[in-house]
């Protein structure tokens, strides 16, 4: 049965790198890739036209997909709307939710053709290859009650981090089954020593630990976490985190790589329905200029083949071209450096494509 | 009046790093500093003797004391208690709650003889001078309701991230005065695109900013203030933020100078009342082989110094002594590099005396 895709440009950069990687898209059905692909419109740009970030025809659409592609949302434009519903963000959110992509599968890979663009010193990045497993549809993005009211006399902001039982178990299988195919570390990231809703989560990882016993779980405190991937990221193989700390240490995982402009990301639901999207944002300051840098929508496309449509072989091949044009010595101009060739966002679809 | 100065070693290295700083304290005295000194009982400690970790008498001493120094609390000898009001933390938070201790002063700064110790290229980090402001009593840390609790039929771990108006006008105001004594830039850092308490917080935030004209307010998600720390420190000056984010923030900013051995705190009331600790935790691992790194203690003796006890010039010969013995070439374990002297905890607190 042919199966859909579902491709939201989305705001900023979007509608450029999501270009790109629909040719991918269209080179594998080429090669026999048998899916449907359809565009939506979601974020700043769904705002615009239908006053609400995630319209309904769009929502609908994501249902009946196996997977959507998304390249970004956001931006200057949408960031003083009043109302929070409204803001671009509120359409990504509200996919995760309603599509229940509760597990976040964050890469931070260095590139060896980029481990100088690391801020870190060259030989604690070389080869590092982490995989953040963040929960997304559950914490506090998403815990009740929430506002701002009027409590004696004066405003008072609140939020609930809040996780159950049975959605941290959720997660921890998926972390702890990626750690089986990887190097059988799990690390698992909380802050148990001051919040209770992450003694929970410890004492989960705990009861899982004993069902998984190729793997060695440990666990560490966000803090330190967070002090250990600028200190030596090299330690850690697979680190499963709630939907907040997993927001901060997978941007910080990612940034320190060098490779943030490749790095790929998966959300994914219990049927394997998912969500793929690049782990840099919307980047309004360079929208429209034709100079953003498409391969980490590309390799979501790779990911995309692997996690939701079952086709490891088309993945390898993606992510084996996106490797041939790097060694040929092609960057955008965000990942360029001295002695290779700047080219612009579609010069490097064009190259992808040839080297397919 | 002479003033009471309360020292608290606590747990781990604790007792040999304050054992060097209250020998710092001595010769203020015998320079003429109106101080006396008493110890207590305060984390784990406390717990083995008294089986709560913040004791009615110290919590008493701490009340009548104008400053405290702390060296660290927790380890693993008491991870295991079940009950999280015995753990040694909760005697930290105890303290910082009960004194009212709102503002803490995270200064991230690479010691110019230590820049290579970074695993950041050292271009990046080489004069940096960051100043982490973090709200101390509020927020996450003691948000209600809290707990664990059955919910159909299955166990939900939940804590509240709440801040009032007043809260973050109060740290916004310590912030704000902050940046104006140095670089006149502050950066407020929020998740306002997901979570109701942070809009309030930028929203006080940007109304104070009038009152302060000379200092530069910007914005920044979380995720971004992570990934732009890791990118490039050195575009911040003080940065504000509420108690969890700080938590994970300061301890990555303190980690890439590559000077946290060295590092301060202060955390301070209304009434300038202050607790001042090294940055760096109990390190349980090298406890008592009198081998720990003393230099983040005895410069919290100089922040106590400034900032409780009105003695800048006392603080500053402090601070000189500190950069002497460090020219000098002298290093404990952790700091050590290639060409340098290594000594013990009790032989780097002679140097600073000696220099001093
Ligand atoms: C845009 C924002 C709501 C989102 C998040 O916080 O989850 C983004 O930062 C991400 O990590 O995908
Ligand atoms: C020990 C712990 C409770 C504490 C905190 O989280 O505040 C520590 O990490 C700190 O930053 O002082």
């Amino acid at each position: 049965m042919t199966q859909k895709i579902l491709v939201l440009p989305g705001d900023g950069i979007g509608p450029e790198i999501t270009a790109e990687a629909s040719r991918i898209l269209a080179a594998c059905q080429a090669r026999g890739l048998d899916v449907e692909v359809e565009e939506g419109l979601v974020g700043g740009s769904a705002y615009d036209v239908h006053g609400e970030p995630l319209p309904t025809e769009t929502l609908e659409k994501a249902k009946a997909a196996r997977a959507i592609l998304l390249g970004a949302v956001g931006g200057p434009k949408w960031d003083t709307l009043e109302d929070l519903a409204k803001r671009p963000e509120k359409g990504l959110l509200g996919l995760r939710k309603n599509l229940g992509l509760f597990g976040n599968l964050r890469p931070a890979i260095t590139y060896p053709q980029l481990a100088d663009a690391s801020s870190l010193k060259p030989e604690l990045v070389a080869g590092l290859d982490i995989m953040i497993v963040r929960e997304l549809t559950g914490g506090i993005y998403f815990g009740q009650p929430r506002g701002i009211e009027e409590r004696n006399g004066e405003r008072v902001g609140f939020n609930t981090y809040v996780y159950s039982e049975s959605e941290i178990e959720r997660i921890g299988r998926v972390a702890f089954e990626m750690a089986q195919k990887r190097g059988k570390k799990l690390c698992s990231v909380d802050k148990a020593n001051v919040l209770e809703v992450t003694i929970l989560w410890r004492e989960v990882m705990e009861r899982l630990a004993p069902e998984y016993p190729d793997v060695e779980l440990s666990h560490m405190y966000v803090d330190n976490a967070a002090m250990q991937l600028v200190r030596a990221p090299k330690q850690f193989d697979v680190m499963v985190t709630g939907n907040m700390f997993g927001d901060i240490l997978s941007d910080a995982a990612a940034m320190l790589t060098g490779s943030i402009g490749m790095l790929p990301s998966a959300s994914l639901n219990e049927s394997g329905q998912g969500m793929y999207e690049p782990c840099h944002g919307s980047a309004p300051d360079i929208a429209g200029l034709g100079i953003a840098n498409p391969l980490a929508t590309i390799l979501s496309v790779a990911m995309m083949l692997r996690y939701s449509l079952d086709e490891p072989a088309l993945a390898n091949r993606i992510e084996d071209a996106v490797g041939k044009v790097l060694d040929d010595g092609l960057r955008t101009a965000d990942i360029a450096s001295v002695g290779t060739r700047t080219v612009s966002t579609a010069e490097m679809g064009d190259a992808v494509l040839a080297a397919f």
